[in-house]
């Protein structure tokens, strides 16, 4: 692509803020729900989501579809048709009184980055696809990636078919009736999404930590997303015991016993962090005593907990894995208490493709946007990468976290991130000037 | 007393067992809520439970009274009616769903022994008398102690007047005045105890610990009351942040925060224990993080948590303080969050009379019973030896701790007990027979 066809795509970005600020402004009104917003996965919110940002696409001249699992999708097509396509885009769904940015600003930055190419005069060699993505969030249906994982083929009728709304209860092929989605469909279709039809996936989507804010850069290129090694819900079991009349010797404190666990498995953190694995990360985000036993002078029986590894070493979650084994157990004998942990459960960390992610970098590079480089949480890219599609991340500068209303993402920042997001697009798919 | 008249005392409190029993038996069975009692202080369940033993004290020939506290009393009249007496006994309320024996033990306990010493025909040198304390608790009106306490003139008015029982709302004195005991006359009556009437105080009490049993000893004469230094609410902020997304160096993790301290102070208490002062304990009874935030993929903003330092050392008392504030100093400065422990309260270590001890001790030895000796957790018997009336302590031994239905104090137990109490009163009163 030539320079001034670069300077005519960032201008025509620049051109569609007002469109996607007005976007983001309906769908944020669509879906209020207190301070923040809620859009359940399959619901009269996400639908409406889609249907103002394709609506959107349609007006700038692009096409528009729906697959039999919901997902939404807008084309702008390339100079040869039967050429696997690239693939840009994120969720549409939100937790309860989330942010409007978590997921939405993706989808909304794929079809603005289409928009802008088609308003640029440029063809792309391949196909280029925009896609609003359904049930990323967890809250929803218990597991995260349905939509992409349905789209790819990585779900299975008789996993699906289990999957029930935790709030409402009602299966998942009845939320997407309420749609005039048969799910029967999703299995005549088969595989929306697959290597042999998209040769690269990109998603943009907001930070959710403060590392950009603190590096006062407005992107990065995510190297990686990290994987995690979970237990929801670790108990301690002890003895409840008259605090002043029992001895030490003859004590069974589960909560000095978790906190020996988790001070064990801080300690490892810090050892894998400042060794051989910097990605690494380690929450406790769950830890109570039984209120019905709150007493200043009850030596406490029972204690719960959480434990959360992520990194994007796998070696880092096995070794976090054999050391929550082996500490618990010896805690457990030496100080009289059991600890149960409950099924661990986790995803592999994945990488991101290389390839792709220099070309982002380049991309940032040739537009004089800094940019800086780390791992990133889970995404449905991911899901992407797992099944064969070369995929990588934009992640825009965001204070104050995700899954909360506080999102901060500036529209300068987004405008940033559509830009590099539009400049790769047509690096990759080898877009010329009309 | 010659050995004669010990054999026929220890055989009348043996005689007395069946009326023990009965004894209990009937004020659990007044005072029965669910699987265990409930005794309010200054209910109709401890006036009916003051009613039926001290109903039976008159039956066996002790003259009885109650004070304008509400204290319930029986006499046996010593050859001197001038000279100072001896005072036992220990509370009749219960905690909500407790045992039947935390207190009541005591206080059956006195009645036999005066009963006992009337039946074996003994007649001691100074007035006995048995007590049946109200309000030794603090589940009730928020505070312990609160029968004892004015009985020996250690509670101002001011401090009386702002009692409130804290399941009902109402007042201490409407709780009295349905008992038909009016608050003023306590004011008006003066201190009913004191270092001039009474020269000492025994009071039996179950143990509330598995020391006995680990012994397999049945007796135990108490060293000292542990004082101790509590922090009922503190609380540890920190921020709220995502698990993967925010760095190590940037977290503020009020759950490792919170478990760096705990384990810190468990450290300093081995450090105690093991060397100056094998009495201290610490407990941490509460410790939660908030519900509406559990995740486990959210660093925890806040964890709250409650501490309890407890020894017969004040020296122990005055580190852990110094030690609390210290590393909760530290722990919040390097890990960027804030520690707010709220106020420290507590109760100073009380020492129990050598002298007093020592006849216990040797009583045991003449009646063959083993007995052990450590220190135990507060009871009325501190309230009467701060107040300057040397005072003692026999623990039964008794299963399953105290404060809960489960209590498993055996009868056989009781009888020993109540024999070395009744020995101990014979002995220093300067009983003779007949």
């Amino acid at each position: 692509m030539t320079a001034p066809s670069q300077d005519a795509l960032s201008a025509a970005v620049s051109d569609l803020m007002p469109m996607a600020s007005d976007i983001f402004d309906r769908i944020r009104a669509a879906s209020r729900d207190h301070d923040g917003v809620t859009r359940p996965a399959w619901s009269s919110q996400d639908q409406t989501a889609a249907d103002i940002l394709f609506g959107a696409a349609r007006d700038q001249g692009l096409a528009t579809w729906q697959d039999a699992i919901g997902n939404a999708y807008a084309e702008l097509p390339g100079r040869d048709p039967s050429a696997p396509g690239i693939l840009s885009g994120s969720h549409l769904d939100s937790v309860a009184r989330g942010g409007n940015f978590d997921g939405l600003a993706g989808a909304v930055a794929a079809v603005v980055a289409l928009a802008a190419m088609h308003r640029a005069g440029l063809t792309p060699g391949c196909r280029l696809t925009a896609m609003g993505i359904r049930c990323e969030e967890s809250v929803w249906f218990g597991i995260a990636y349905v939509g992409a994982r349905l789209a790819v083929g990585a779900m299975g009728r008789a996993e699906f078919d289990r999957l029930v709304r935790l709030d409402s209860g009602r299966s998942i092929t009845a939320h997407m009736q309420d749609l005039s989605l048969a799910a029967d469909d999703i299995w005549n279709q088969g595989p929306v999404i697959s290597p042999a039809n998209t040769k690269a996936f990109l998603e943009l989507h907001i930070e959710q930590g403060p590392l950009l804010e603190e590096q006062n850069t407005p992107l990065a290129v995510a190297t990686a997303i990290r994987g995690n090694l979970r237990h929801g819900d670790g108990v301690c079991h002890g003895a409840y015991q008259h605090s002043a009349a029992t001895p030490r010797r003859l004590r069974q404190d589960s909560v000095l016993a978790v906190t020996e666990l988790l001070q064990g498995l801080e300690a490892l953190w810090h050892e894998i962090e400042d060794g051989e694995d910097p990605s690494a990360v380690f929450t406790v985000g769950k830890l109570f005593t039984d209120p019905d036993h709150h007493a200043l002078t009850k030596v406490p029986g029972v204690c719960h907990f959480s434990l959360n590894f992520g990194s994007t070493e796998q070696a880092t979650l096995d070794r976090a894995g054999a050391a929550i084994a082996a500490l618990s157990e010896d805690i457990g004998q030496r100080r009289r208490v059991r600890f149960v942990l409950g099924e661990a459960v986790g995803s592999s960390p994945t990488p991101l493709d290389p390839g792709l992610r220099a070309r982002l970098r380049e991309s940032a590079s040739r537009l004089a946007i800094p940019v800086r480089e780390f791992a990133t949480v889970g995404h449905d890219a991911s899901i992407f990468a797992r099944a064969g599609i070369p995929a990588a991340m934009v992640l825009v500068r965001n204070g104050e976290g995700s899954h909360n209303p506080h999102e901060k993402m500036a529209m300068a920042d987004f405008e940033l991130g559509t830009q590099v997001l539009a400049a790769t697009m047509a690096t990759i798919s080898g877009a010329a000037g009309g």
